[in-house]
């Protein structure tokens, strides 16, 4: 049972869009990404997912709506409905979402991630 | 579905040891707590519980450790582990657990909160 520092966690990839496991309890992920740029549109059928943000602003696109993140805010997102993450400037996010959770829903993209480092 | 200003929910109360819920996914509880001074020794059976610091610092006293975690940092107990956290000064803290949780499991104190407010 270890302290996570999440902000040295941090430190440990640079790359953008690819999230890591930092943590797992209950069956959920606790995950973190470095993202920038706009991500696929996805869905995730059966989970909600949070995201809390650590540094920087997302913006996440819904189908009717806009809502644009700040850190210290987070938004969940449940199950089924469509939205698209963008940032314009390097953000860092925090997500918490079962361990069941694809990337990118049922889409295929060039960014999707099928195996999630733990770091 | 709307942005959670978590600086905002702590605004909303100013009493100690006793959780707000702010979020709701997948069975699971977000909650945020002011604390300050020791709670009590308890475990939650069936639930792991997640402590992330959102400002000052608490220790988690563990039958043969204590564990001090910053603003940033976080620790997952798992089921069954008894644990006591302890504050000096104010700590802001998030938790992440199954709607299941009791707050001090089995353990009845006069701290024990046995309905959450939702904020």
């Amino acid at each position: 049972m270890n302290v996570i520092k999440v902000s040295e966690k941090f430190d440990m990839f640079q790359d953008h869009w690819n999230p890591r496991v930092i943590g797992s309890l209950n069956g959920q992920d606790v995950k973190i990404a470095k993202v920038q740029g706009e991500f696929v549109w996805h869905n995730h059928k059966d989970e909600d997912e949070l995201f809390y943000i650590i540094k920087g602003s997302l913006d996440i696109h819904f189908e009717n709506d806009i809502k644009t993140l700040k850190a210290g805010e987070m938004i969940i997102v449940p199950r089924g409905v469509e939205h698209k993450p963008v940032a314009t400037e390097e953000c860092w996010i925090m997500l918490f979402e079962p361990r069941s959770t694809k990337h990118t829903g049922e889409v295929i993209d060039e960014k999707t991630v099928t195996q999630f480092e733990k770091i």
